[in-house]
Formats: structure tokens, C-alpha cells, sequence
């Protein structure tokens, strides 16, 4: 067993899942989330939550001046967030350009700063499709990256990589995460509107994987 | 010549020398500096003169709240500027874990939204000794990362990796690089200190190169 990891959490039910197996794998756990400029904060309030749930020491670090770089982006900007499947191509309209090296650089030094082994990444195989950064190969590159980065080797891995959301959502119900106390609706609204693209996923990865969905949807 | 250039610049003797060498080698140029909780804004204050004299579109981006995670270093926390020469242990204290993961990575953010092809990274050899992010190892391996975090290969290319700062204060002598407005001291006071490990690294460059120094120093 490894001695420290620090995990990139969001808040959502990929993330939390990790927390979930980073505290059954690695002896010490923290972990970080990014405030990059969302237009909510309700993933970062569920973040929280759960790492009281866990006891888990947790950082916020606020990069949201980095929003006056990111425009024409409908999680950061004034613009409507798309509904429908998750692959389709208005979803593109969701990416933050390069988000996932910007939290993993952050996590990092919070790795160096703490003296752990790996920081731990949520990246899944569904993500595939639409997140440059979610890939294996990017992993793999900016693993490489991180075990040179610093005096001491800091891994970069992400057990979910190959994983499909509803994967995820078994490993987790069976390593005990409060589902919730996760958030997934890019709109943040007081429920889960259950029709943008990452609600949509929320829904069929509990209904494929024969899980209760207690999330209360907007309709 | 590639088209788009974003230039990771800080306001020192490199990276100013990085910024006409860009100058010189991209038909369009835009710069970016982070505010990462630096003790002083002298560098950021070159920095912008610099884009001011070539005209070129100038970005700072303040992630000085990452100052919460950097405890224990001298460049953001209230530790005593270590002096001597730069390739002594004592100025591993002024090392900022996994700084240039971190400034490249929002670099990148910047190169997405603007289409750009390339970050430049001012890295040099001299740096080697004390930095681990500024080895060419490195700079390979976050670039392979660079060209998979995006629709688009985005490279990072590092053109002094392999010069001497006596070499890139000949080469800025020759670019045209005004050097009075370039700043290097760690302590940022009126005048550059003289003494620090990058005001004694500024003086042998100059002297070495058999360029005149016109910086002015407190002693």
C-alpha cells in the first residue's frame, strides 16, 4: 500500500467514488478541489460534505481569475448549457480548453507541499468522447510529466480510466459513497435539471447498473 | 514560421529575451504571467512594460490563492531570501513546487482559447541544477501531454533549454532586449540586491558575455 495520495475531487460521482477508494487503498488521503470560475458551487458544496463524511483533509483553491482566459465556455460563461446526450456535439460547448492539467498542476503542488506519492484523477472511459484530457494517453503523458516535475516522483494515475460511468456507479454503492451527496447538473440549480448532458449520463449509469437513483430531478 | 505564439513570460532577463526571440520567429505573439503570490510585482511590472515596447497583447492571471498550499518556500512565504550563489541547497528554498507545470498549464488554457500553436517556455540550462521543472526531460514530457490536452496538437517548446544565461544575454543583446526594464531579484526591493542567487547568476551572465551591465544594484 502506497503512503499518501491526494485526490482531485469535484464533487460529482466519479471523484467521490475515488475519495471512496483512495481511503481503501492508500494509507494517508487528501484532497483538493479547484474553484476554476463554475457557474455554481454546488459540486464544491457536495466536496465538502463528503470529505467530512470520510475525514478527509480538504483545500479548496480558488482559480477563478483564470475565468477572464476561458471564453465562449457554458461552464464558465454567459452561455446556455446544452441539453441531450453527452456525446453529442454541443457538449463541446462544455469544455473548459485544458481544465484537467490545470487541476492536476494545482493537485501537484499540494502533492510536493505534502509529501505524497500519487495524486489520484477521475478521469473514465465515457469521458473519452468528448474531453481531450480524459484520455489514457494524456494521462500517461502527464504522469510522465509529474515523476519529473519534482525531487521525489509523484505518480499520476486514474483507476477509473478504462471504467464506464456505470461501473462506477456499482464500485462506488459497494465501497459505501452517499450518492447523495454528489452533484452532477452543470446547471445548479436547486435539483438536478435530469436533462443536460452530464444528467443524462447520472441517469442511465444508475438505471444500467440496476442502482436506485434517489437524486431528486427537476422533472 | 508557425502562425501563434503565447510566451510564458515572468519579467526577467529570459524570459524578456524569450518574448523578442518570439518576436522574431511568430507572426502573432501574446503574453501570459501568473500571479502565483510572489513576494513583490517587480518582475510583473517589467513584465508588462516588455509587451508595452513590443506591442504585444499582455494577460496576467492571479492564482495567488494557491499561496495557501506553498507554505515553507521564500519566493511567497516570509522565509529570508537565501544568498550566495544559485547552485547552493539553501536556494532550494526559493523553489516553487511544481511552479512551471503550473504556469505552462494556464499558458495552455490561453493557447486553446486563442488558437495558438505553441507555448514558449523560457527554461535554460543554468536552471537544471536547482529546478527540476526546468529540464529538458521535463519539457519533453509535458509537451507530449500538451499535443493530447486538446482538439489541436498545442506543442510547449523551451528554445534556451540548452543555453547558458551568458548566451541568452548575448542573444537578447542582439534581439534588442531592453534589459533595464527586466528584473531578476528575488528580494524586490528598490534596487536589485546584488547579493541574491539571481542577482549574483544576473551579474556573471553580463559579465561573462562582455555585455555592459546597467542594472543598478543597492551595493
Amino acid at each position: 500500500m502506497e503512503k499518501k495520495a491526494v485526490v482531485v475531487l469535484s464533487g460529482g460521482m466519479d471523484s467521490a467514488s475515488l475519495l471512496y477508494w483512495a481511503k481503501a487503498n492508500y494509507k494517508t488521503v487528501s484532497a483538493i478541489s479547484i474553484n476554476y470560475g463554475q457557474r455554481h458551487s454546488k459540486e464544491l458544496d457536495c466536496a465538502r460534505t463528503l470529505c467530512g463524511l470520510t475525514d478527509v483533509e480538504y483545500d479548496v483553491v480558488d482559480l477563478s481569475s483564470i475565468k477572464s482566459l476561458l471564453k465562449g465556455n457554458a461552464l464558465t460563461d454567459n452561455i446556455e448549457v446544452p441539453e441531450g446526450h453527452y456525446e453529442s456535439s454541443s457538449m463541446k460547448l462544455t469544455v473548459v480548453p485544458n481544465r484537467n492539467m490545470l487541476l492536476l498542476s494545482v493537485a501537484l503542488c499540494s502533492a510536493c507541499v505534502k509529501d505524497a506519492d500519487v495524486v489520484l484523477y477521475g478521469a473514465h472511459f465515457g469521458d473519452h468522447a468528448i474531453y481531450p484530457d480524459c484520455r489514457k494517453e494524456f494521462v500517461e503523458a502527464l504522469d510522465k510529466a509529474s515523476r519529473l516535475c519534482w525531487y521525489k516522483e509523484i505518480k499520476i494515475v486514474a483507476p477509473f480510466v478504462d471504467k464506464t460511468k456505470t461501473d462506477i456507479a456499482r464500485l462506488g454503492t459497494e465501497l459505501g459513497v452517499q450518492f447523495e451527496h454528489t452533484w452532477s447538473c452543470y446547471k445548479g440549480e436547486e435539483k438536478h435539471c435530469g436533462k443536460c448532458g452530464t444528467c443524462v449520463e447520472r441517469i442511465e449509469a444508475f438505471s444500467d447498473s440496476g442502482i436506485e437513483d434517489i437524486t431528486e430531478y427537476a422533472e
